[in-house]
Formats: structure tokens, C-alpha cells, sequence
């Protein structure tokens, strides 16, 4: 095992009716901005619960945070927060609003440089203060709700990058399951996806005898793979929603990748593809990972061999055959979601590779994954194999 | 799945060499007072690295915490904290200290009563402030150096009795798999079927499919299982002994009891073994538990089942067959780390029996379990039944 800091401070409160519990989480006199989408939490009734819960509290509201959160409108938020001396963020809504909030937070008195993209040029290490904040999670995915990192898109440029600190974790998060019941299927099964991807980034690498954290990590893929297909059908099934919900928050915590090693080559070369054709984040890592996987089968053979048996239970066949198993019921599992995994799927015939692989190298990706060894050819053999 | 508040805020620092980070955890001005237990980090070397690692800070020490932390001993480290004006308590040593140094940093400046030992009698419900505390671990078991829970002992009277507060919750843990090399086999012993009850506690119940929290619990039991033999026969295996250190931390820091209901009574049944005849809180947990099982095969038949499939692979026989085969398998794996399952193991005959009931009623134990239902007559079937 490696050596790690782990810390978790978000407090989650788990569960039906758990968003009229808000109010005690946030100081008495708190200047609240609440954050949100497109507007489907007025419409789901979330929005009328969060606006109850904090009745007689200092409010103010911004709309308008993309799926993608873009540096351009973040920046709206924040000029709000500076002439309205707002003193808590609330998100409400899925990974993207808590990503897009995490940057207000950081980017209010950011001091470091006088344009705030500073920070994802520098992955938010001259962070030195953060409006503090809390989630109110409508979409289970990214894990946000309880984690450090963010990532955002600067429309202009089409970058799409990442930043962490430690300051932006949120405070707390408010996970009900209920509120998922109204989420589109699509969503649903991006969401399953997303945490499927990060749970295996972080388990997918070369063993170190970490039993706690591959256990774990099995746990939640089993989890997902039993729930996810469920989710799609029940729409009302509260303990699959639950199931679903904690398994997306669990697999992105920090938890199941403390002291192990991590890839997230998949996530990096998904990023590109959604910065330039749009892709939803989960459909561009169900088209890289089954790639990604086969093409890295020597550098990850044991774990492999462990996924195949502990998570398909494939036992039967070569080594080699049971890796082929295990990537192909990988890929069957997300096109059973609804997700392609083949870049013409989605009408892309492979002809940006080159500009993806030039995008790649732009922002410094040019020696990925849990060994620093996939180069801008590796990478680009991984999108040709995913044509 | 139940509702659950899930509140896990301390920073673990896991691995070899960590104790050098600790003074990066405590506020640079702070006055603390290291607490410990009865010499052997003294003698192991734990004692000079956490001296080293505070080179230059104000440091106050208190020693002589007992395996079972006694009142008694424990006010005059509050006496001393407030003559000292400590603001910083480091506790040193495995769950006892963590314990008792929690019971210390509530008691300083309690104001519900006069006599602190009112936290144990109401659970720590009154306690409205407490000192900042940090853990670093010597002997992984309790699962107390990142959770607000606490077991105290009063000597003259021969209680033994927890209370809880988040107030107690310590700031950081230190776990170097290192220092755990130099313990004597019968704690390591100890510290496995310590962590495996509690593991068990929260997830031998009933079912709410709650699927994360059952993959969790039973990936630390069979981590456990698979380990804890290892670690009494390769005392310098380092990955065994991380392992092990990390199943005992997450068996008790509420995440694995999050959302499932809980069944507390082999530690109430134990507690009440060590305070009268002195045992190991382990021996009385190995002792306790496989009879508790037993008697309770009805009510837990759905999660024994699952449990002897996921955790023991017995896949064969009847129900009952394998719920049988699952109660000997626990037994065994006790026996197998070293510690006895009978009482009349421990040269006890069972004549207090009586005696053992009638504490429990003292201390308000009259209906335990997951469902509040094991009353003073079923615990006396157990303790008969564990002869």
C-alpha cells in the first residue's frame, strides 16, 4: 500500500426529506447565493423545498450554470457574490453546478492573478481562501458533492480543465434519492457511467496489496452494475436510487483511492472530446475506457485478471481470454445503459483525432496514467481504437 | 436504505514515516499535552519520533492510561490540562488512549455537572465544548482514532460505560503500520476480532438493501479473515499490517454503519464481562459473539445467509446448515487468532451469570439489538450459552 492523506470532511446527509434539514447547516446569518442550472429544479419541486427550508434567510439566486460550467458565466456569479457580500454558496443540482460553484468560491478573492482562470492553468494550487459551501445534489455522477476537484470549460478557447483544493470541498452535501426520481434517463445513465469510470480509474492500475480499496472498489462496481440497469426501469425504486446515489458519491470521495495508484488517462481524453464536439462527459469515457483498457492490458494485466474474476466472475479461459471478457462485458454493460462506446456512434468518423491529440498536448498530457507512460502516440492509438 | 447523517472530518495520515508530518496537524502556538499509556512507545521508538516531529513546541506529558481507561486516572489529566492551560491533546497509543484522551478533552471545561463522570451517564449529550485532540495509533482495533465515541471504566465502582460526542472527534490520525511491528502477538490477536465485531455489529441485522454498506462490511471481514492470521506469523510484513490497520480504522469511523440498522449488544454483553472479571475486551467479544449469533439466527437468518455465502463461501446444506456452518467459521477464525470462545476458556464457570445480567439492567441494557428486543433474559441465554 501507499502512503496517503485522506480527509473527508463534507457532512452528508443521506435521504428521503433530508433537504429540510438545510437550514441548520448553514450559519444563522449567512448571505446565501444559490446556484443552479436550467431551471429543472423549479419544475421538479427541489427548488421550492431548498427556498423552504431556508425561509426567513438572506438569499440571493444565479441561474444559468451549463452542463459543462463555462469560465464565462462563473464569472457572473462572481461579480454577484462581490456586490452582494455573499458569504455561503449553495449549489443546487449535479456535478456541473457543484464543479461551477467550487470555481466561484476559489475565484472571488483570488489573488494570485487578476484573471481567475490562473487557477485551472495552475490545477488550483494558489488557492488561498474559498467562499465556504454546500450541495444540494439532484444528479448522482461526478462525486463533487464531497470532493475537492472541479473541472471547467472556457468557452472562447474550448479548454476543458480541471483544478483541486481543499478549500472548495464542500462543508456539506444533501443526498436524497427521491429528487433523482424525475431525472431523463440519459442523465441517469451518465451518471452510472461517470462513477463506473472514476470507480475503475482508481482500481484499474498495477496492484499494491491494498486489499481494503480493491475490495471497496469491487463493491461499488458490483453495486453499479446490479442498480444501474435498474435505475433505468424503476423509476420510482427508492433503495435503487439510494444504492446508485452512494455509490457515486463513494466512488469519487478520495476513499477507494488512498494509497493505490490511479489512471485518469480515461478522463483526460474524454475532457477533449467534449471540449471540442460536446459529447455528454459519460459518453465520451464509455468510448475511451473499453479502448483504453485493451490497450493498456500488459501494464494492468493483474488487476485485470482480478476485475475479470471479482467483478464479472470470469474464471474460465486463457488469461487473455478472460481480459477480453472483461472489456467486452465492460462495453456491453455500457451500451445495456444506453451509452455507445464507438466514436461513429455518435457521427464522428475520427477525422479530429489529430486535433484532439494537438489539444492533448496543449494542456500538458503528454505522459498519462498510473505509470506516466502514455504518450500522445498512445493516446492517439487509443482514439483511433475507438473509432 | 435508512437515512443516515454521515460526518467523517478526521484527516488520516496512513504510513511508514508519517509521525514526522505531525506537527503540520497542530496549531503552531498550541500547549500540548501528550497522553499515553504504559511506556511502551517508550520503548519502541514512537515516543522519540513524536518528540522529534514536535521539536520546539510547548509539550506537557501524561502517562499510566490504562487498557481500560479509568476514570480515576483520566481527572487527574484534567487536572493537569487546566493547570497547564493546555489547548492541544495528542493521544499516543492504541483505542484506550484514544478513549480516555477524548474523556479528558470533554471534561476540562464541562458544565452540565459537577462530577464529569455525568458524560458517561447520559451519553455525552451535555458535552458543549471539548480540546482539540489528535491520535497517533499504535494498535489498530477500536476504530477510535477517527470516530466520536469513547470507553471509560470507573474503577470504584466497576462500570464500564461509552458515551459519544462530535466534539470529541479527533482532528487527525497518524497510522504508521510500522510502529505496530514491536506489539506483542495477543493485541494484534485482539485488535483483528475487535474490528471484525464491529464490522459484524453493523452488518449481521436485517436487510435494507443497503448494497455499498454490505460490499464494504464484507470486504473489511474477509481483508480481516485473510490477514489477521498473517499478521501473527509475518510480523514484518508491512502491506499485511497496513491492511489490517485500515480495516480496523474503517470498521468503526460510521461509513460501513451508515443507513443500516446496527446491533450493539455483544459489546454491551462484553463490557460488562471485563468490567467484572477484567478480560480483554476482544476475548470478550470472541466469547460473546458466536453465541449472540446463534441465538439470534431467526431474527438475522437473511443477513447470516448472506454472510455465510459472501464472507464464508459456503454455498451447500440447508439454510440452517450454512447459517451453522457461518457461526463455527467465526468461532474458528477466533480460535485460530488466539483467542478462546468460552467462557470456562478464561477459567470462568459461569457461577456470575446473575451478576453479569444484573449490571446490564443497572446500566439500562434491557432491550438491545437491531431491534431493541433482546431483553435480560435472552442475554442471560447468551452468556449460558457461552459457558
Amino acid at each position: 500500500m501507499q502512503n496517503f492523506t485522506l480527509h473527508t470532511p463534507t457532512k452528508i446527509l443521506f435521504g428521503e426529506g433530508q433537504i429540510a434539514a438545510l437550514a441548520d447547516q448553514i450559519p444563522a446569518d449567512a448571505r446565501i447565493l444559490i446556484t443552479y442550472g436550467g431551471g429543472s429544479i423549479k419544475k421538479n419541486g427541489v427548488f421550492d423545498q431548498v427556498i423552504n427550508a431556508l425561509k426567513g434567510r438572506n438569499v440571493v439566486e444565479f441561474s444559468g450554470i451549463e452542463p459543462n460550467p463555462t469560465y464565462e458565466t462563473l464569472m457572473k456569479a462572481v461579480e454577484i457574490v462581490r456586490k452582494e457580500n455573499i458569504d455561503f454558496l449553495l449549489a443546487v443540482g449535479g456535478g456541473s453546478v457543484a464543479d461551477g460553484t467550487k470555481f466561484i468560491a476559489a475565484a472571488v478573492n483570488y489573488k494570485a492573478a487578476e484573471d481567475p482562470w490562473h487557477i485551472l492553468q495552475t490545477w488550483g494550487a494558489h488557492v488561498e481562501s474559498a467562499i465556504p459551501l454546500g450541495v444540494v445534489l439532484t444528479l448522482p455522477a461526478t462525486g463533487s458533492e464531497s470532493n475537492s476537484g472541479a473541472v471547467i470549460t472556457r468557452k472562447s478557447t474550448g479548454d476543458k480543465q480541471a483544478f483541486m483544493n481543499p478549500l472548495v470541498c464542500p462543508r456539506f452535501a444533501v443526498l436524497d434519492p427521491v429528487v433523482t426520481y424525475t431525472l431523463p434517463e440519459r442523465q441517469i445513465a451518465n451518471g452510472v457511467v461517470d462513477a463506473f469510470v472514476h470507480t475503475v480509474e482508481q482500481y484499474l492500475t498495477y496492484p499494491v496489496d491494498a486489499k481494503v480499496q480493491d475490495r471497496f472498489a469491487e463493491g461499488l462496481l458490483l453495486t453499479l452494475i446490479e442498480e444501474g440497469p435498474r435505475a433505468l426501469k424503476e423509476q420510482h425504486n427508492y433503495n435503487v436510487r439510494a444504492n446508485v446515489m452512494w455509490s457515486a458519491t463513494m466512488a469519487l470521495n478520495g476513499l477507494i483511492g488512498a494509497g493505490v495508484p490511479q489512471d485518469w488517462s480515461t478522463h483526460m481524453l474524454g475532457h477533449e472530446i467534449t471540449a471540442m464536439h460536446g459529447l455528454d462527459h459519460a459518453q465520451t469515457l464509455a468510448i475511451v475506457l473499453p479502448a483504453m483498457l485493451n490497450e493498456r492490458r500488459v501494464q494492468k494485466r493483474e488487476k485485470l485478471l482480478q476485475y475479470a474474476e471479482r467483478v464479472w466472475n470470469l474464471r474460465d479461459g486463457s488469461d487473455d481470454q478472460r481480459i477480453d471478457g472483461a472489456i467486452a462485458a465492460t462495453r456491453a454493460f455500457f451500451e445495456q445503459m444506453g451509452v455507445p462506446t464507438r466514436l461513429s456512434d455518435y457521427q464522428l468518423d475520427g477525422s479530429s483525432i489529430p486535433a484532439l491529440v494537438a489539444k492533448l498536448e496543449e494542456h500538458g498530457m503528454t505522459a498519462l496514467g498510473e505509470n506516466k507512460d502514455i504518450t500522445l502516440d498512445i493516446s492517439k492509438r487509443v482514439y483511433e481504437a475507438a473509432r
